[in-house]
């Protein structure tokens, strides 16, 4: 199933010796992209590849022309004014590729390129990031049954699972405007909130904060207004995937949310990691995508055997805590929980199907939030709602302190890599953001 | 209440003729703005400013540089190189309010900027328009609490109104990328619909189109993430007002909505009128906002003396019906209904206090619509699921035709105006859009 090349050979080493340390999220078998600048100077966000602890600034690199043919192109197409992806992500998968396979190339052990390469390394350390793409339209689904079942239970404990989500991949609008990458630091929203036994609500603080662990999907090639992308053409048309934090204020949420959905609970801010994973980095991860036994089989425009086959990734999630109390006893993070993506009730390739099916149009540059990842135990779960069982449950974290939901100061942080056997880690970075007091009226 | 000035003297009028003509939507006390080219010529798109049956061609204009200070800032603002209007939309009120005077000045009976102006005019019948801002974020309401009602009656027999609708203004995120103006032409949509009776959805096209009458509210200067806007400030932060059509496939509404609101049978388009009336201009048909007799009051953030005296704008919506047959029979269009924006729910300003309540970062054109306007009788109803409860009781039209639900070539036209004794007619002109066969798969 895997459409390998030789830029996933895990044998290759590159001469940027970080990218060879065992553990590194950055070997050059990944090569993820996002949009920087070194810290402190003004201006000048550009386009780079992570490898190892560095960065290859593709600006800097556009200028020495090290390239011949597509990936000439396709360099050219990251060197945008603004620094975003746009136009690299409409450029197709055949673009993409040819810059994945020189980059492979030129940052391998014993390429003639390194010179002209080695003075367009940044430092990750000496860099801040932007959000990557100016992002059209943010859609956020609720692809795991494990999470939608779970929540269900406390918003409807007679009805937890509605009749369409076996059919349907759920999802909504989200807001593109508040969405910041790692080291998003937001406060806490204001809303109104139904007190327990109340019939007005009351003006307050949101009392109920929580994150959802999700995966974002960046899209490359999009659809013309009233057309649609096939299942299977569906993972050529994604450029990558990201970490995303989907913040919830779970009290604003409950009482605003009839008929409409979520609408100021999620608003506020969405924390994702600036590193995009390619998807032909994660090409050795694709698994087969299942059904539970006695579910319906997808529609057929949700179903086809080549998406059985691999259309699941595997990609472990990890989610940690820290607190203005750990940070000061420099305890090392909490870690919340842990899952895999491959656990997903809708994969990828489905989600970007059913969006488009009815001809709505997709773009370069829309991010879709896959919904909170839970697995399939209780502590897999994807949020506090769930893991403090809607905060009747208080969790203990190692250096002492209770959580039900989110206090001021806290930090979430999400994670994710690949790894199996005999390949190199395929890291995603984090996706960090903190909590900060309301703001006074 | 009402904040007039010498642009709002009725008894001003223009050297361009057409602009005094009685019934004209566009005289001089209106000068709503566009985004248009010469039609059939390629790139170009520019603002402009309607006046009469012409349009001011303000990158034309700008040449010639025929004003001093603000009112010459202004005009710079709106010359930018895609030709949209997000620039000058952040720049503020008092910025539109300076080049609205100098316009008026300009263009009265007897200026010396004659001239200077003529060359700058196109005739409309000679232009097309586009979208007149980038759209960052495209949020709807669902601020008539008669259609909230009508709609609750049919999706929730047991519980139409929810309990949160008198307390929040509901809202969700809709799709900008679908966004076209007036003369957009879509095809059905495909999707998952639930066959009365079955257990199991089935894959088809749209049985259940409809429109959905709305104004849409264009943001003009936003707040930073983390702030919000206050209720009193969020007049002087509108830009203006247009028509909106939210094409909604009721049949897949129904299967995919819950629990997290309307996604598919949305998305697919959305249809504006090209013309952005300011919030100036509509200055003097500000009316009282008042709560029905025992009703709550909202609250403190969304209730202020200022609000309550002149929050709601009395703006006439008239929708229209062509179809095949009658465009072949040369009927005139056939009015489905007709209402007043006065009679919502919330009124804009109170939308904008909500969205931002949280700290939701609102950007220069940013559109909001405010859900389908339907008036307190059933004849006053904004959509056809309301005018044929739920397509049970067909209409008749004028030339014999019925209709519950779209057929593919009908055309839906929204119209709206403002009119009062002894003040020029203030119009918006129309945003029309037709429905197309569903694709072929």
């Amino acid at each position: 199933m895997a459409n390998l090349n030789e830029t996933h050979d895990p044998a290759l080493t590159s001469w940027v010796e970080s990218a060879n340390q065992p553990g590194t999220e950055f070997p050059i078998q990944n090569l993820p992209f996002a949009v920087f600048r070194r810290r402190g100077q003004p201006g000048g966000f550009r386009p780079g590849v992570g490898i190892g602890e560095q960065i290859l600034d593709l600006r800097e690199l556009a200028r020495n022309k090290p390239f011949d043919g597509l990936a000439a192109v396709a360099l050219a197409a990251c060197d945008q004014p603004g620094g975003q992806l746009n136009e690299f992500m409409a450029a197709g998968q055949e673009t993409w590729s040819a810059l994945r396979l020189a980059l492979s190339r030129a940052l391998r052990t014993g390429s003639p390129l390194r010179q002209a390469l080695a003075g367009a390394l940044v430092p990750q350390a000496d860099a801040e990031f932007t959000v990557p793409a100016r992002i059209g339209d943010y859609t956020d689904f609720y692809a795991s049954i494990h999470h939608a079942t779970t929540v269900g239970k406390q918003f409807r404990p007679d009805n937890p699972l509605m009749p369409n989500y076996k059919w349907v991949p759920i999802g909504y609008h989200g807001r593109a405007s508040s969405i910041g990458v790692s080291g998003q630091r937001f406060v806490r929203p204001m809303g109104q909130v139904l007190p327990k036994g109340a019939s007005a609500p009351e003006f307050s603080a949101s009392r109920r904060l929580d994150y959802e662990t999700e995966m974002g999907v960046w899209m490359g090639q999009g659809n013309a207004l009233g057309t649609r992308i096939g299942l299977d053409d569906a993972d050529t048309r994604i450029f990558g995937l990201c970490l995303l934090n989907d913040w919830s204020a779970r009290d604003i949420q409950a009482w605003e949310y009839q008929p409409l959905g979520p609408f100021l609970a999620k608003n506020f801010a969405t924390t994702i990691s600036p590193w995009i994973v390619t998807m032909e980095a994660l090409e050795p991860f694709r698994v087969a995508w299942e059904r539970p036994e006695g579910d319906p089989q997808p529609l057929p425009y949700l179903d086809s055997p080549r998406n059985r086959e691999g259309g699941a990734y595997d990609i472990r999630l990890q989610t940690l805590l820290t607190t203005e109390k750990s940070r000061a006893g420099k305890s090392a993070p909490a870690v919340l929980s842990e899952t895999s993506f491959r656990h997903s009730y809708w994969n990828v390739a489905q989600l970007v199907a059913h969006h488009s099916v009815n001809g709505c149009n997709l773009q370069a540059g829309d991010l879709l939030g896959t919904g909170t990842q839970s697995g399939p135990t209780p502590e897999e779960a994807g949020s506090l709602l769930e893991l403090t069982s809607g905060g009747q449950k208080p969790l203990t974290l190692p250096w002492g302190e209770e959580r039900t939901f989110l206090q001021d100061g806290d930090e979430v942080i999400l994670r994710a890599w690949c790894e199996k056997p005999g390949y190199p880690r395929i890291g995603f970075g984090s996706a960090a953001g903190t909590v900060l007091p309301a703001a006074a009226d």
